[in-house]
C-alpha cells in the first residue's frame, strides 16, 4: 500500500487526484495539503509519494521539503525551466533513491498517442494531424498537436525521409492546414466536443490512424496514479510520463 | 427486365457500367456503342434506357437521337450548361414520358452525404468538413467538399443561424482550414488513400459525423444502376441523383 | 418571444431544460413547476409552451390541464401507450390549434442518425450497427441501436432487398454480433465512454458511416428547444421529434 | 544500392514486390526467379537479399541454397513450424552474419497496430477489437484480430490487470462479440470494404483508438521493402517484422 499526500488538494485538479487515490485499492490517501498548511503532516503520516498540482510560486518549496525528507514526488504544476530542473536534479543527487516525475501532460491516451506517432512516422510517406476542440479554445492548433507534429518531423528526419508527396497546385487559402515543420496540422472547433486528436499515416494502399478522445476534465487522473505507482522505481528526475510507459 | 444500352462502352467508366449492368438480375445489356458507331442499334435492340459516359462533343447528339426516339437517358458526361439543359428540356417537352437524368456525381455514398449534411445543418451550432485524398490530386479542397460546405451554409442561412462559435485568437496560418461561405474545410493529402469526406456537426454535449469512403474507381456504378432503374418514373429533365433518392 | 413553463423543473432533466431556455434569445422562462405545485401559474404567466419531464403518474393530469387551456406541450416523460395517445388526441381534437409533441428521445444527433439510416438503407447491400457505451450499462445492445437496426430492416424490406452478403463459414461464437431482424448489431462496453452509435453501410468500392457521439448527460437540450420552437406549427399529437426535422 | 532477387516473381505477390523494388531508389532488382528456374542466377548477379513468396514445398530448398551462399532472406511464404525454424537457425549458425526474416504479415500498418495495442493495454481498464472485412471472407473474426486480442490479453496479465468492467445483465445473443481470452472481438462484414481493424481502449474520461485500413491487395509491399533494407543488420533468424521496427 503506497501512502499518498496530495498538495493543492483544494484545487479542481488536486481534488480529482485525491478522489482517484481514494478509489484505488493499492493506494492510501493519508494527507491533503492546501495553500498555507504546514508540510509537517507529510512526515507525521509517513507519506511515500506526494502529488503536486499547486502553483509555480509554491512548487519549489514543496519539492525542497519532500525530496530532502526522502519523499517521492509526482508533479503536474507548470512553470519549470532549465534552472528549476537543475535544482531538482541537485536535490535528488543529495538524496539517492528519491524519484521525481515532472510532466506537462498526464492524459495517458494523449501521451501514448504522441509516442506511437513518433514510432510510426518512419514507415509512412504521409502523415497529418487533425485536432478537434470546443470552440472556446483560444489557440489553434493545440499545443499537443504542434508537439505531435514536431515529433513526427523529428522521427522522419532521423529516418532520412524527405518531403511528403503533395501534388496540390490550386488550393483555397488554408485548406491544407498549418505547416508545422513539414507536417500539416488541421484544427477543428466544434460545439459539444472536448479535446480530441487524430493522426493519420499513409503508405501504399493502407493507412494507420491513432486517435485520442478526452471526454471530460478528469482524464489526467489515471496518468497521475501511474506516476504515483512507478515513481519509486525511477530515482532522480524524470521529465515526461512517457518515460514510465516502457515506450 | 430493363433493356440497357451503354454509350461510351469502350471507356473505363463505360465498361465498368456495362459490367455492372451484366451482373444485375433486373437489367439486360443489349447494346454497347463506342465513338463512331451508329445509334441505330439502340432501336434495333429495343433499348429502354441508355447510359451516356461519352464526351461533351458527343453527348448532345446522342440525347437528341435517344429522347426523340423515346429512349430514357442516364447521363454522367460533363460539360452541361444552362443552354444545354434548356435544349434537353425542349426535347423532353416534345416527347412526353421520356426521362433524362444528368448528374455530376453518381457515387451514391457521396450524394447521400451531401444531402444528409444539408438536412442536419440547421440543428447544430458548428459544422466543419474534412476531406482526405491521395496526394496526386491537384486541387484542395475537393469540388465535392466545397459543394458540401456551400450546401451547409445555405441550409444554415435558411434556418436563420448566424456565425459558428469560434474563440480562436492565436492561430498558425492555415490551421483553421479554408473558409467556404463561413464553413471551415480541411484537406488532407495521404499516400494510400483514395477519396474520403467527413462532415462533423456539433451542439450541446454531442456530435454527429457523416463520413463517406471511396475505396476504388468503380464507386459510381451502384448510383448509375439506381438511375437506370428509376429514370422511367421521372419524366422530363432531372439534374442530380439526389432527386431520385427520396431525400 | 415564446413564453415557456417547465414542469418537473426540480429534476435533473427539467433543470437542464430550464437552463437551456434561459440561455436562448428567443425563449423566455416564465414558470417552473415542481411536484405538488399548482398549475394555475401557467395561466397567470400566460405560458405558450410547457415542457414536461415529470412522471408517468403526473403527466396525463398535466396534459389535460394544458391542452384544455390552449397551451402547447413538449413531453419527454415516459409511460405512453396507445390508450394514452388516444386520450391526448381526443383532447387535441377538442382544442383546435394546440400542438403536442411526445418523444422518446430528444438527442437531436441520435434522432437524425436513426432517420438518415432509414433513408440510406435501400441503397447499400450491407449495413451493420456498432454501439459504444460506458460499462455500467445493463443491456446490450442499447435500445436505440435495436431501433436503428429495425428501421434499417424495414427500409430494406420496403425496397425489396434480400439478405446481406456474408460468406462466413467459421465463426467464433458471438463474433458476428446480434442478429436484429437480419441486421447485425455489435455492442462495445468501454470505460470512459458515454453513448455512441455508428452505422456503417457498404456497396461497390464505397462505404457510408453515420456516427453519433453523446459526451454528457445534457445532450437532449437542443432537441427539446427545437420542440418548443416548432410545436405551435404542428397542431394535434405528434410522436417523435423526427417529424419536426423535415426528414 | 542493395541488389535484390525475387523468388516467386511470377505470382501476384512476387510481381508486386518486384514492381516495388523497381520503384525504390536504394534497391536494384537484379533477378526474378520462377518455379523451375535455377537459383544459380542469384550468384551470377551477386544478389544481396532475396525475397521469397513461393510455396511451402519450395521455400526450404531456396533458403538452404541462399543462406549457405551468404545471401540474406526475407520470407513471406507460409507453412513454417518449429522444425523448419530450427533448420533455418542451424543454417544461419553455420553462416555467421547472414540474416533471415520470416514474417506472417508484412502490412506495416497492421504490424504496428498489433505492437501499439500491446504497449497500450496495461494502461486502460477496457479494450475491445472491431474488425471490418469484405463479405467474401470465410472466417470471423480475422486471424489478425484474434492475435491482436491475445496480445492485449497477455499484456494485461503481465501488468496484473483483472477482468474488464462490464455490468451487462440483459444481452441479445452475440451482441457483446466473441470472447478471446477475455477481450471482446467484433467482426463486421461489409460490401465494398477490404480489411480494416480498430482497437479501442478506455479509461477515466478518455479513449484511445488505433485503426488500420487496407485499401487494396498490395499493402504488404512497404513492409517487404523495410525487411529488405534491414535484414543485413539482423543476423540469424528473426520471426515477425515487428522486431525490425524498433518497437
Amino acid at each position: 500500500m503506497i501512502k499518498v499526500g496530495v498538495l493543492g488538494a483544494a484545487g479542481r485538479v488536486g481534488s480529482a487526484v485525491a478522489a482517484g487515490v481514494n478509489k484505488a485499492d493499492d493506494l492510501e490517501l493519508v494527507a491533503e495539503v492546501s495553500a498555507g498548511d504546514s508540510l509537517q503532516v507529510l512526515l507525521d503520516k509517513d507519506v511515500d509519494v506526494i502529488v503536486d498540482f499547486t502553483t509555480p510560486a509554491a512548487v519549489m518549496g514543496n519539492l525542497d521539503f519532500c525530496i530532502n525528507n526522502g519523499i517521492h514526488c509526482v508533479v503536474g504544476t507548470t512553470g519549470f525551466d532549465d534552472e528549476r530542473y537543475q535544482q531538482v536534479r541537485d536535490w535528488c543527487a543529495a538524496n539517492e533513491g528519491v524519484g521525481v516525475l515532472v510532466a506537462p501532460n498526464f492524459a495517458i491516451s494523449a501521451v501514448l498517442t504522441m509516442a506511437f506517432a513518433r514510432q510510426a512516422a518512419p514507415y509512412f510517406e504521409s502523415a497529418e494531424v487533425v485536432e478537434y476542440h470546443h470552440p472556446n479554445k483560444l489557440d489553434a492548433p493545440s499545443g499537443t498537436a504542434v508537439k505531435t507534429a514536431q515529433g513526427i518531423a523529428d522521427a522522419r528526419r532521423e529516418a532520412g525521409l524527405g518531403e511528403m508527396p503533395d501534388a496540390t497546385e490550386q488550393a483555397l487559402d488554408g485548406s491544407r492546414g498549418a505547416n508545422v515543420d513539414g507536417v500539416h496540422v488541421h484544427a477543428v472547433r466544434m460545439q459539444g466536443m472536448v479535446a480530441h486528436e487524430e493522426i493519420v499515416f499513409g503508405t501504399t494502399e493502407q493507412s494507420l490512424t491513432i486517435r485520442q478522445d478526452s471526454y471530460g476534465r478528469e482524464s489526467f487522473v489515471p496518468g497521475v496514479l501511474t506516476g504515483v505507482r512507478e515513481v519509486a522505481s525511477h530515482p532522480g528526475l524524470t521529465i515526461g510520463l512517457d518515460k514510465y510507459l516502457g515506450l
